[in-house]
């Protein structure tokens, strides 16, 4: 079944990323309403892709245009009235609150209160009145998961697992353009050093907060408030290259943590579908996965991918699981008698693939039952120590 | 209510190491057979100690010794049979599969016909049969939870996800001692350059497997039995330092990963608590409790503590969710006053926290309700206006 979809904020970068990834899934999703604020042109394009049956902008004085600009029979609204109607009266199934300060605030409650899904892109609302909300959404049975990178982290590495036992929350930081640098040289920036990356207005913002990490500081009252965790137990660890986006440390020693590239479509599909996820990502190696270049995850994250040329035991092991069967018990026997007798000084290292290659050779792919694998040992086993007698270097003890 | 535990192949390493686990749950768990092959005097004591009313060991001539050190009424049974009991008719909720080799298969397997949640350090196990005892588990709703560390982490990633939206597993691997070797060296590698830490014989086994990679190799074939995965979506990834486990790309892009230190009991008393968690490890720092030491984690996952003395705004955000009421409103309200201020050039940088601090002290500690915040909301901007024009560097626009 499709879930119906609003979105609070359609024409901003979480807006139309959203857009982006309901465009993909138009099977899972659709859009029931769409509320903005000015930019209303850039409203009705939106409105008319998706065939949006209810559309708000802030202002009265634009609701004509839009009306204009769209099919007879859409509803057009404005205002806190069109916000209000947008969260509530469309039965969104999931509400997507990404405007900016407090100005959705009623509306996003009224949602709460009648137990849709909020995916929550909208930091300031669950900073200032967080308790509230998770409140509410306590009573009514809403759901409100988060849509930024790093509480999205935290938010799947929770799932399925006892809230009671979270020893505490990591929160990982870019520790912005300033991190390297002294206090007094901080505290004298400049504008134009804070914002390196100079983009809109709402972007500047939140650049400057990078920079005096105060980002950081509202994210961890965010986590507070979603997680039901105190501040004690939230911990802050500067990552620069921003692979791992969070960590979940549990009572029992075990650490959980969330990685990805750096891409907004990615917690807000995780939003939209959970607890199912989408499955439209190409399937890249692992090393890739991890983060923007294989070289870069390497090098920062301390992994390499084996080489399958030089310890070719690992090759054979995917023979075996590929042929299934009773290979893999073979595998299995002739290289404990294959490690045995290197051991022994019988034969060298480099044998003992060939010992456990040669008894695969002579394994014939058959059915996997209690009695073949144990048949299957059996005969790995002999001619394991045949191939081992063929490459023996010294006389067996 | 106690979980009743049957460890097969108690005196070994992994045995030891769980009844260390349940001797300090005494509440959460009790053990109701010990089986173990040929040390008995250590066995006998286990059994004393934990007051087992069944224990089994390898020889029959044996166990007549086992039953003379034993309080009378302890069964003591002996060979295939003592396994089965012990396995079986013990009646454990769980039963610890950590005897080498094939000698316990019938046991485990008559376990998890019975519906026996079996927690498995038997490698061997899983790669020759694992097929048949994934079947009977479904079949009878056994789970089959894995206890070393690799297959832990995997598990634990995919508690509460969908699995059918796993892309890939990442196997993390160690390297062994001849990871940076040339091909030549490794093939005419000495037994004493594979057993760079000789211990007693099963670990002479496993050290030369990490040495070959067949250790990764069999681990492979297990997680592809355990998690119903095929190889071409299992990926092995050398990582020298340990600290991270596995991986899972799941695939919307999102990677869960699981890390811990390299402490077998983590994953031992996991496999006993699922799906809830122990609670007995002392709290850490986030950087320790990534690695052995924070000095290592930090450099090889790349990771630091930020320093609140530089970036006083983050020590601001965690007084304000500690105080909490309309305190973190009132932060982030003044925040943005200070931000705008700085971008337009009428404050220094080192004056964002001193305007947010001031309106921070400006606040009174009041219960949270939508009316008090936006009280708390117009009160803060108010004061951080003030507070900017008393640090005012140059005049408003």
């Amino acid at each position: 079944m499709q879930k119906k979809i609003a979105i609070l904020g359609s024409t901003g970068s979480i807006g139309t990323q959203t857009l982006d990834v309901i465009a993909r899934h138009p099977e899972r999703f659709r859009v029931v309403a769409l509320a903005a604020g000015t930019r209303v042109a850039e409203l009705a394009a939106q409105a008319r892709t998706f065939a949006v049956p209810l559309v708000a902008c802030a202002a009265e004085s634009d609701a004509a245009a839009l009306r204009a600009a769209l099919p007879a029979g859409t509803r057009v609204a404005s205002g806190a009235a069109g916000l209000l109607a947008a969260a509530a009266e469309s039965g969104a199934d999931v509400v997507v609150a990404a405007t900016d300060g407090a100005v959705a605030f009623d509306a996003v409650f009224a949602a709460v209160e009648r137990g849709a899904r909020i995916a929550v892109a909208n930091k300031e609302l669950i900073v200032a009145a967080g308790e509230l909300f998770v409140a509410a959404a306590k009573r009514s049975g809403a759901e409100i998961i988060p849509v930024d990178s790093e509480h999205s982290a935290i938010f799947q590495c929770l799932v399925g697992e006892p809230l009671e036992r979270i020893a505490s929350i990591v929160l990982t930081a870019s520790g912005g353009p300033f991190w390297t640098w002294e206090r007094a040289a901080i505290e004298a920036a400049t504008p134009a050093q804070a914002l390196r990356h100079p983009t809109w207005q709402m972007g500047t913002k939140n650049t400057v907060d990078s920079a005096s990490l105060m980002n950081k500081g509202l994210e961890v009252i965010e986590a507070s408030r979603l997680f039901g965790v105190p501040a004690e137990k939230i911990e802050v660890l500067v990552h620069r290259t921003s692979v791992a986006h969070g960590f979940v440390l549990f009572t029992d020693g075990n650490v959980k943590a969330q990685l990805a590239p750096p891409d907004m479509r990615l917690p807000i599909g995780y939003a939209l579908a959970y607890p199912d996820r989408l499955s439209d990502r190409k399937r890249l190696p692992a090393l890739e996965a991890l983060g923007a270049a294989a070289a870069a995850a390497s090098a920062t994250l301390g992994f390499d991918a084996p080489d399958v040329e030089r310890f070719p035991c690992l090759g054979l092991a995917y023979e075996a699981l590929r042929r299934g069967g009773t290979v893999p018990a073979a595998l299995s026997a002739a290289n404990e008698i294959a490690v045995a007798a290197f051991v022994e000084g019988r034969i060298r290292f480099g044998a003992i693939p060939e010992v456990v290659g040669a008894a695969l050779a002579g394994t014939p792919d058959e059915r996997l039952t209690l009695d073949s694998v144990r048949r299957a040992d059996a005969r790995a086993r002999t001619m394991a120590l045949a191939a081992v007698e063929a490459r023996s270097v010294a006389p067996a003890k």
